[in-house]
């Protein structure tokens, strides 16, 4: 920058609030000593006059396998190591760069989003990414290399830009003031008709609750349906909006709120495809090409609530259905076909063929049908009553 | 339903929440009138054995004006009138449906989604709707007959799907207890590294601030950063993320905010033709084809902070740019040639074509090759003290 702002810059720095200093529990000393590490090796090769290396698990679906115990698909053992060669040496430079300012962060308490990242490399001269795709495949590697010590990417302060999906109900989440350092607690049963959103990162919040079950949501208007009725006062539990695909923070929010707490995550989507084989099977097991980081993200303790082809049947939403379409067909077929986790479970076998049988879909919303609340005073009392009959 | 079911229902009204009275307000009580004499119209010409009709505001571009005064986007003076038919009669008793719905909804403090209406109809056997957008169109006309008595969509008790931003920074939101029909106040000071998610409807809503500015944000990435280093505290704003185009509640929220506390509006989204063209313009004088919604939706006294193009050059933003594609320079162009709202405003032709010229856009993250704090120490403070160069 110019020396003008260079110099104006003093004048300003009140705008950035002193920040309290970040609490570095184990995980964070075990990132520092990856990333020091990590930088020790190659430079003690460099001393040795040696090429130094690099080992990064292979993120290719040929190296995921489904562990039926585990409950999610996880990275195989191979690696492939980078030596620093002429062709090599600028993705070196970045990878040791990147990992370099994940240190800071920690140090700091900051974190940046993979965008941010990218922009960061603009003053690296030489080294800089040109695009972000760039930038994103080597945060790949490192967090793949960092997946193996137990730490995700949250752990290295690199946060995605998507925010977690929001929440209301008998949960207390506690936080931490940036500025003080003191806790912050945030009852989210006195949102209003509003919600509490899931931040970027999840990591360090803990939580007070009596709830007895996580009831995670496709539709916002779903969420708003039973938070606006309280149907986590009266169920006794906590309602969490995904809004489609659950987020990588919504996704770990839960795993994390459900581990902590012994409590059971029951799962509330369209009986669709999409709901079944994209959003409730990301939520429980995560999904193939992101095998380096589903034993944080997966949630295998969730369960399938509904809506379930036979409940199309059961609470007589024939005619508020739609037909599949040839997409849905396919991604049903292929699900039967190639998924490991629908295969290991006969349940889910008999459902999917059930609903290409019936050759229908429906919402959630379609429970309409029967008046706007009807969700709330029949299908849930009905489905919670029998959880035993939950699909897998 | 079957008997059995019906049977069942008594032993399940437990988990209904009672709600409190709902409160109506002058607009629930117009609300109910426009309702009650469009009934009474249709009832009484057929008394008369005439042929009823409803009369709606035309929804075309044709039929909307841009009024520098009001600053935003409105509907003309043409009507359609919609006879009752041998064609019409089916389009007619739904139009008298969803209106019934929204009576009772009124009363009953509920309130549906314009997919739950779309299942609602599931029941009412031959008048049924077939696809949502049957529905949709009804719900519109209705909408655009309401916005005439002043009234929104969401007055009538159809709420969007979609919920509204974030918010975070010096606010206390006052909500109405659905249970209790108490107060229930939000800090939006104490959402720690979460925030608060604006719902669906905002009509009911109470504010306390003594914040000096609302800082709307295109970017959920940016919002956490300016959140988690508190910068609504150090500017006393109001940080608002909108996520792309702003939803309706969004708007309805920043509108009736800024319209309370008389407090300004500052846009910070990206340099290019979509932010300015698409998610500012949107912001603040609403959209062409939704003219019949804007006088409630749009936010007059927005002003773009930023990114500008000047500002590329200003902060030697220009290798971390990107160049204008096709679809962008399309989007530019359109706007200064077709778009009222640009073509009113000289300062934003300058820019536009300030941008053309220079061929690149430019993202709000692309501050980060400064430092990833930058936004916080410099840019802002700078912006800031200059307000009078907002672009309009």
């Amino acid at each position: 920058m110019p020396k003008k702002k260079v110099a104006k810059r003093a004048t300003h720095k009140v705008t950035l609030t002193k920040r309290a200093q970040p609490q570095l529990n184990a995980l964070d000393k075990k990132t520092l000593e990856l990333i020091d590490s990590t930088a020790e090796r190659v430079q003690a090769s460099i001393l040795r006059r040696t090429l130094p290396e690099l080992k990064f698990p292979v993120r290719s679906l040929a190296n995921v396998k489904y562990d039926t115990k585990k409950g999610y698909f996880e990275l195989g053992r191979g690696r492939k190591a980078r030596a620093l060669s002429v062709n090599t040496v600028k993705n070196f430079a970045q990878t040791l760069r990147l990992m370099a300012i994940s240190k800071d962060m920690v140090a700091d308490g900051d974190f940046a989003t993979k965008r941010e990242a990218y922009y960061v490399s603009k003053n690296w001269g030489d080294c800089k990414f040109n695009e972000q795709t760039e930038s994103d495949t080597v945060m790949d590697d490192i967090e793949a290399l960092a997946a193996l010590e137990g730490l995700s990417r949250e752990q290295l302060r690199y946060y995605p830009e998507d925010h977690g999906g929001s929440l209301a109900g008998e949960l207390v989440v506690i936080d931490r003031d940036s500025e003080t350092g003191g806790e912050v607690r945030i009852d989210c049963t006195g949102m209003g008709s509003g919600a509490y959103q899931i931040p970027h990162s999840v990591e360090h919040l803990k939580f007070e609750t009596n709830a007895k079950f996580i009831l995670a949501i496709e539709t916002g208007g779903m969420f708003s349906r039973l938070n606006a009725h309280k149907f986590w006062k009266n169920a006794n539990c906590i309602l969490v909006s995904m809004q489609g695909v659950p987020s990588r923070a919504t996704r770990r929010f839960i795993r994390r709120l459900a581990d902590d707490k012994k409590i059971p995550v029951y799962c509330f989507v369209d009986c669709d495809p999409y709901g079944i084989g994209n959003i409730y099977r990301t939520l429980k097991v995560g999904s193939g090409n992101a095998a380096h980081i589903n034993r944080f993200f997966c949630v295998p303790q969730a369960q399938y609530l509904g809506v379930t082809p036979q409940d199309i049947i059961d609470f007589k939403l024939e005619d508020a259905t739609h037909k599949l379409q040839a997409v849905d067909i396919k991604r049903a077929k292929d699900a039967l076909k190639n998924d490991p986790f629908f295969k290991a479970h006969k349940p889910w076998i008999k459902a999917i063929n059930q609903m290409l049988k019936m050759g229908v879909r429906a919402e959630q919303q379609a429970l309409a049908k029967w008046g706007l609340n009807f969700v709330i005073e029949e299908y849930l009392p009905k489905k919670l009553r029998n959880r035993k009959g939950f699909l897998p």
